[in-house]
């Protein structure tokens, strides 16, 4: 007898478990279906791409870019909607830039740069010097103060093209903006000129953040485009002797107050389990930043809308959070740590898209163990739209001061080969998005929420 | 003494296997690394798209690109390079094409059209008609003659958006480009009008072939694109009494000589083993083809190449074969398949490339359920590269005659969410694809091939 009710009691569980997996992929069809079929997303990007160009965090464009969230989220009729205050750097990049070699032996080339973010400017009159190439600090640090006083130094490390993960690759040459200008003010350097980040030749600048160090002289440094970074080399070689003048106006005004915005989905269940999904409003200064991250917010706006439209009422709650500044200081990212800190709110987990609006691959996972292989276990719902990528990894820049209260942290990760061929340049256009692309990834992002919500971590 | 010895030969087993994945992986690995070093594929492209745009079977821009690979196939110094001879249908759209909705009520508005594939032209006058939106055939059968007879059929059934792979939502669209002069016909219609088959709705007309059948007579037929389908759609709505005037110049010339181009690298072991690797040459009179199929084209380039820069003998023959005239008749496949019987060649495997040169996401098989098997068990080998789907599925058009002789027939499968924003219409231009995707689908063809020849099927 107590084996049949056994028996019967496994069919259940077994029959129940099949209805429910039944169910979870019906509406995990749903979200992709319902994504690819709607216009929302591609006009909310158009906006973005086309209407805040430029965005900085403490622009005009920004703070276009806000009310526009705040006021979709409140069409929706979210729970809740809301601004956490930010206060943001206020950098410019100035209404101009220049920069030209001069040779003696072969002429004169005006060059295509732009500065790098949160660069000091060279003053009105500029800064002209002899250029030195170097690839790698420890070849800039055996040359010398003698071999690099008064000199630009002109980094010009390309990314390297065999390596399959462009991601991996940006990491591997990245330090040369990140840090080049500490390195080379150190020995006394005039200004820095870097290689844009993209394995393409082209004629687009590629900006992207810079840091100084308190006691370490502020100079100025520009991006230059490959193209142009190929011809300098090569003048160089023929006229070490070559100098370059440039020009830059940006400038530091005192911080300003802008905003994340918040908009929550309440849970019927577990309201006060939070999973959040986030991107940044925030692009660099010479960009509609389609990709980086435009399409990341259409993503996260696209989660909460298709829960509303399909009417699914999560048992946790969803919040989605636009963060400003990811650019430049990461403000927003720690302010809104803070207040999760402050409210000792539990957030469940965090999922970030700031990778690109292309076809979904997987996921990111930055988590324990035992968390790791729970998400893990959810890749069989994916399996029907081609997403097999659930690894361990970063997760998102934005999401990251979380992980101080072990909260489970996920980056959405797409097929990225073509990322780095807009990222921070005027290249990072609207038509380089493809909607159906785009969606797909919004659908996928929206499901791995929808498990999350179902079955906790 | 016997389990030590069984033991120590399980063991060297063990150990070389070990040795031989090591290997293989390696060289793999080699395969990516270089193909995304090396700007030959890039070159090569731009060469089928700038050079040899609108090259139609018969046309003098096909010879162009037939003579182009032909050149490289002997610089790369392949142990045989040869033409095989192939009539081809001379099909040609004229010099111009226009058409245009008049209606008392709305006004006047041109269209943004191009003839179908094979279509016969309207004559000099064109024709003028009432025009009759139609969805579906059976909505078409239902009217009948008296509401048909004399009028202009409209297609206008969308691709389906929500369908997840972009090949299926053609497929379920896709008849009535191809029968709809047909089935009009039969109706007495005088032309007929087909939306253009892509998701987006944009102002490029997307061609493509259609057949007519014999004893039912030849109308003419355009495509027309999504944006003025639509118009023409709505405009009805307002007045069905509008009228469309269509002029095309298309004709039909007899068949002219043209060529398939093949260039092998012979085994070292199993000369008489022959694995093809293919994609087609042609590409339809409006468009660069870059993606379909100059980037096919170039995958097959790329893999001789490969193999020749890398070193690598292989133990069977590689044979690349540049097909024509896929888009029309597949006069080409269907004679290097009659090359194959009457040799008596065993061809171990078939792999084509005619889905775009996307990011790789597998491959799609149509083998013996045994075969299917082996070639499932290579998938581990891609996994590095995120590449992971290994299906049962049709490979392409121009291998798919070898299934006559049982050849395993192999697909290129790429992430096609955008391929169809492309197809066979202005838009598939060089600066659609990209370098990298491009690549990492020349790898993984390569080492498929590079696979099937070490381990046979």
């Amino acid at each position: 007898m107590k084996t049949i009710f056994r028996s019967f009691f496994y069919l259940f569980i077994l029959f129940h478990f099949s209805i429910a997996q039944d169910t979870d992929s019906t509406i995990i069809r749903s979200f992709f279906s319902q994504a690819l079929s709607d216009d929302f997303a591609l006009e909310n990007l158009k906006f973005f791409a086309k209407e805040t160009k430029g965005r900085l965090p403490a622009s005009s464009q920004a703070l276009k870019a806000i009310h526009f969230v705040q006021n979709i989220f409140e069409k929706m009729k979210l729970d809740s909607v809301y601004l956490q205050e930010v206060m943001v750097p206020d950098w410019r990049p100035g209404d101009a830039e220049y920069a030209a070699i001069h040779s003696k032996k072969l002429g004169e080339k005006k060059l295509n740069i732009c500065p790098l973010g949160y660069a000091v400017g060279t003053g009105k009159n500029g800064i002209t010097g002899r250029v030195v190439e170097i690839h790698h600090f420890d070849q800039l640090h055996d040359m010398g103060e003698t071999l690099i006083q008064d000199r630009i130094v002109f980094f010009n490390r390309s990314m390297d093209r065999s390596v399959l993960n462009t991601m991996a690759a940006y990491s591997m040459a990245a330090n040369q903006r990140v840090y080049g200008a500490i390195e080379a003010s150190k020995l006394k350097a005039k200004g820095v000129i870097v290689r844009s980040l993209t394995t393409r030749l082209d004629d687009f600048p590629h900006t992207g953040v810079l840091r100084y160090k308190e006691d370490i002289k502020k100079i100025p440094a520009i991006a230059v485009s490959t193209n142009d970074a190929e011809i300098l080399s090569s003048w160089l070689k023929e006229d070490p002797e070559l100098s370059c003048k440039i020009i830059t106006r940006c400038t530091t005004f005192p911080d300003k107050q802008s905003y994340n915005v918040i908009g929550e989905i309440k849970g019927n269940e577990y309201p006060d389990e939070i999973i959040v999904v986030g991107a940044h409003l925030d692009a660099w200064f010479n960009t509609e930043g389609a990709h980086d991250d435009a399409a990341g917010c259409v993503h996260v706006m696209e989660v909460v809308r298709l829960f509303k439209s399909l009417g699914i009422n999560p048992k946790r709650t969803i919040r989605a959070v636009l963060f400003i500044d990811e650019e430049i200081m990461q403000t927003g990212a720690r302010k809104y740590a803070e207040m999760v800190k402050l409210n000792e709110e539990k957030q469940l987990a965090a999922i970030e898209s700031d990778r690109g609006g292309f076809a979904p691959k997987g996921f990111t996972i930055d988590a324990s163990e035992e968390i790791f292989t729970k998400i893990v276990a959810l890749q069989k719902y994916f399996i029907p739209y081609d997403i097999f990528k659930f690894v361990k990894g970063h997760s998102g820049v934005d999401i990251d001061p979380l992980k101080e209260f072990n909260v489970p942290l996920i980056g959405f990760l797409p097929e990225c080969q073509r990322y780095f061929d807009y990222h921070h340049s005027e290249n990072d256009t609207f038509g380089q998005v493809n909607f159906r692309e785009l969606q797909m990834g919004s659908a996928a992002i929206a499901s791995l929420v929808y498990l999350i919500d179902q079955y906790g971590l």
